[in-house]
């Protein structure tokens, strides 16, 4: 493990800087400067000035998003800063580029105020076809993206609230079929009310599931508590029809499938034991889960997902948000719908085939080039 | 001319964008993903979060750059607005590339407002190593430029005031040559008093000249003239020290440098004839000057630059700015000084050898390889 550390900065240090701009227009000639500079530049600019929408046939913004994070919530690292968030966020711009085709600009901003960032993103956004928010905190999360969307004409996507959602319902889909449970009657417990547990929840609420109950770190959500925040106000609304209360123990008791985005150990053998027969169990906390699948598995889970490379099913946004901004950009979407969300979760879990699926083989594997392009295919039907 | 704007206009549709994001931490393996991406990138982030100057040594900071309008004037078009900047902020970050070796992201900002773009940029600053302003027109680039430089501690340089004062200087140092002028004794008309003329001034200035006289669209600048923007009013107290009044053709009368960024045909044969013997032009208004290279050449002028690439000595802004930010890259430079600028100036000029020196060979090419590579070094001397 340490070596694997001092190659990851090794490897940072000899790269300095994953990406890097790369001319398509090359100048060699006097001719060149003159058309893609002064003064034959000046042609696609007064076209665009008279007709906004030909900056996408002219221009990088039909093909370039943002990467934008304020370094508020990094990783497992926490509020580590702007700086300090721009290794993930080339990281994530290096991926949007390999596996989607897609030019990606990182962005760290030097503000975590609601309002500034807003404001900010909106004043950079003719550059951009597409804004990827990443790792900035809940609450202000829901905000910022909510606002976005309202004041922009480009898709605006918080990955980790909803690439987290579509890989996760693209494993659940998978995993019923491998279980045979049904949706309507699945009974599912979510750790974790922060954005990615929102987001999957609500996901899961639109595919079709009904009976859902969120826990956070106090125990069981309900309607009936006190002094809930306005976002975990707006979910209670909508889940733990029972009304049940409890820990986290209590919750699972009975239940098809638990889905955690929240500490390391938290789920015991026992809690597992407690659950239906054939459990699914998503233990989604990295790099140590909710629970380590060999434990899962004794105590009687069938299909286990974690975040980590190492073990079977690793839920791993790196399947959803390539080709979900490759579609989006390629079929000019406004916005990314929930539809569009479940169509890539749908196509994410189509990939895997009949033959190919087991418990230990419910998503595909980051490497594989159907992937983006299935799911790319799969978001321009709905534009 | 038809064919040439059909020409850029069907290229630039052909590009669909100029530049391109490209990997430089490619991610074909799992390890390869461990490493650039999860959980290896946790490692530079954490040494970052320790140590802010870590950036440059772990991510593209340290060799990438923002180029950044607000489409307030755009090339001789006008106030056209973000989106359609984008072709020109576009290409000056492929020359950027291909000059100087520097990663630039075109940037459009959706505000005119100072406060904002200056707070805009501020958000965005922890991204790049520097920061070149464009087509920002005056008065605000004036503050917009000042403000930015206290408030960062990245280099900041508005390229239309002294990416084009640095060029200028170069010609303007080995026109001297040329016609056995010395500095101390020329007498300068500089016509416009817009962004570049009054950095083109300060620079002229700051390298040793004594007698410049300023006009605008109104005639000749004095200090002694009501309602001068505050701007013009600094810059009256160190120009036209002799309190000279009247138009274009009064400045002109005994003088041995024209530097026009006006308008065409400001310039007739009588004013250059007025002129003293061996008289330097440059008509930089462009695509035309403010008198035509033949017409003055026929009125007496010795050394005539324009901004044209279809005549001799033509005043280019690509043979300054990829070296001077390549240097200040390289060196890790905070600011790019009076110094740095002229020192630019001195390598620029230096470049054209005694040999090849001659009244139309007096700047070198842009795709002369030993520019951008010269003018960086000097940077680097002096940070």
């Amino acid at each position: 493990m340490e070596n694997k550390k001092e190659l990851a900065l090794k490897k940072h240090e000899e790269w300095n800087g994953k990406l890097e701009t790369t001319a398509k227009a090359h100048v060699n000639t006097r001719e060149d400067l003159a058309i893609a500079y002064t003064p034959g530049v000046a042609e696609p600019c007064k076209v665009i000035a008279e007709d906004p929408e030909a900056a996408y046939k002219y221009t990088i913004k039909s093909n370039t998003i943002a990467v934008i994070s304020d370094g508020s919530a990094v990783l497992g690292l926490g509020n580590i800063g702007a700086l300090a968030a721009m290794p993930v966020m080339e990281g994530k711009a290096v991926l949007f580029k390999e596996f989607g085709g897609v030019n990606a600009v990182p962005i760290c901003l030097d503000t975590q105020d609601t309002e500034e960032i807003i404001k900010t993103i909106v004043n950079i956004a003719p550059a951009f076809g597409g804004i990827n928010l990443e790792d900035i905190s809940a609450p202000r999360c829901f905000e910022i993206e909510t606002r976005l969307k309202e004041l922009l004409d480009i898709p605006v996507f918080h990955d980790d609230q909803h690439g987290t959602a579509v890989v996760v319902l693209a494993g659940i889909i998978n995993a019923l079929k491998v279980t045979g449970k049904k949706k309507e009657e699945c009974r599912i417990v979510m750790n974790g009310a922060g954005s990615a547990g929102i987001a999957i929840t609500k996901l899961l609420l639109r595919y079709g599931f009904k009976h859902i109950t969120i826990c956070d770190s106090k125990g069981i959500i309900s309607k009936t508590l006190p002094n809930l925040t306005p976002v975990k106000q707006e979910i209670a609304e909508v889940t733990n029809l029972e009304h049940k209360t409890g820990n986290l123990a209590d919750a699972l008791v009975g239940t098809d499938i638990f889905i955690g985005v929240s500490a390391p150990g938290v789920v015991t053998e026992e809690m597992v034991a407690s659950m239906n027969k054939d459990a699914i169990i998503f233990a989604l906390s990295n790099p140590v889960p909710e629970i380590m699948p060999d434990l899962a598995k004794s105590a009687g889970a069938r299909v286990i997902g974690t975040g980590r490379s190492d073990f079977p099913n690793q839920v791993n946004n790196v399947v959803a948000f390539p080709g979900i901004f490759k579609g989006a950009l390629e079929g000019r979407a406004r916005q990314i719908t929930e539809e569009m969300k479940i169509a890539a979760a749908e196509t994410i879990a189509g990939i895997i085939s009949d033959d190919e699926l087991n418990e230990d083989n419910i998503l595909p594997q980051p490497f594989d080039p159907r992937v983006a392009e299935e799911v790319s295919k799969a978001i321009k039907k709905l534009i």
